[in-house]
């Protein structure tokens, strides 16, 4: 195992509220765009280095708003997803993406055996391990922790502009989604879809699958275009929006 | 979460040597055909529940004696794979199978969310964190675990009687499965075959993705033909022709 990570670098994975009194527990695979020292900037321009490739602008911050107003634990990844992507499993090519969108990552084109795996054990189960730990704690404490991973997307993908503005998506256990899309139905504040702009087909629902279906919890992943979270006064309204969904929903789930 | 083990059933989980010194980690996933008391018989009649599809006869045995041999750590669910197959993830069909080969389980035809995520908390659960816990524990150390998980299939399979006589199955990782192959045709003590007579594409490599790829270890899935196997002779010599296999195999990988 080559070591990937200096001390100075830090945990790789930070925990926010860890003793919060809700059930929520929110991810954010994609929280930041930082790049291990050792990886340089994998043969990418500061443009791609700045961009969705990278991370998921304002996700994080959304969801640290979150945290706060529904007084829910917050688990993110301090790497950025060109280091290693922690909502794909290790035997995912898109775990180490060698091109992305319409940018080719060369320093992941040619990875070694050792290297990989290095990212493995340094990015990913790490995180993996705070996540299972976690749930694993509270379901043993009676409790049934409420998953919802945090993510955004770019309005212009491969040259073309998105219309959806919010995305709710689900794998196999859609009863979170399902209360999420009736009640939005209703208060028509967004233009949010079902499983786009993306779905299970893309890969994207591995976390929801990992601590949502094994583990038995109400679970959902957020996908929010990305501008219209870009400032502070865009991720307060969005975070006022989703915290009203999200406790509509879940008291919805708890009334059935 | 309804309750599915009484205390008086015990950990479903077993581990046997677990300070052994060499790196050698067996699991046996369906080393059982106990069921848990509140299941009843599943609707299965005596036969059915003696036979291949409630667990791997000899397949137990054989770990036993491999782990005694190798200085080895065996894990092994203490459960039948009718309960819940350790060998599949909660989110799959085969899990709590309806059917298995030509037999009809009608205790798993209808259960509830609550029943089948009993038998996931109870049964599945604790069997992949002893295993994660323990591949943790000795990463931490500094030590590579070789991940072997041991299993029987059945000489007759819808009619049909089988050749093959020891299946070495792999995932994307063939390191190990290429050694031992190799070593076994110069040896011709069995008829021995890659990926047979199951394979990645039948849904049999879960434990080697999810604790071998995972974390990177060497990791092989070893099928014996469970005639070679029903008692103590057997046994014991299909342990001494495995032992040799794989002492040579992880050398041979070892030296490279």
């Amino acid at each position: 195992m080559t070591g990937l990570l200096t001390e100075a670098e830090g945990n790789p994975v930070a925990i926010t509220n860890a003793g919060a009194k809700s059930d929520f527990l929110f991810l954010c695979e994609h929280a930041s765009r930082r790049l291990p020292k050792r990886l340089g900037t994998l043969g990418l321009s500061e443009e791609a280095l700045q961009s969705h490739i990278a991370w998921d602008p304002g996700a994080l911050a959304v969801a640290e708003l979150l945290a706060e107003k529904l007084d829910g634990v917050l688990i993110h990844q301090r790497f950025s997803r060109l280091a290693y992507d922690c909502n794909r499993p290790p035997e995912s090519e898109a775990a180490m993406p060698v091109v992305s969108e319409v940018y080719d990552v060369p320093g992941n084109g040619a990875i070694s055996a050792a290297e990989r795996q290095a990212r493995i054990d340094e990015i990913y189960l790490p995180f993996h391990e705070a996540v299972s730990t976690f749930v694993v704690g509270r379901k043993a404490a009676g409790r049934r922790p409420v998953l919802v991973t945090m993510h955004s997307f770019t309005p212009v993908y491969f040259g073309k502009p998105r219309t959806v503005e919010l995305g709710i998506l689900h794998d196999a256990d859609s009863r979170l989604a399902d209360r999420m899309l009736a009640i939005a139905a209703v208060e028509i504040a967004y233009d949010i879809r079902r499983n786009e702009p993306y779905g299970p087909a893309d890969g994207v629902t591995h976390s929801l699958i990992e601590y949502g279906l094994r583990y038995g919890l109400p679970n959902v992943m957020i996908e929010i275009r990305n501008d219209l979270i870009h400032d502070e006064i865009g991720q307060r309204g969005m975070a006022d929006y989703l915290e009203g969904l999200l406790a509509k929903s879940v008291a919805a789930l708890s009334a059935q």
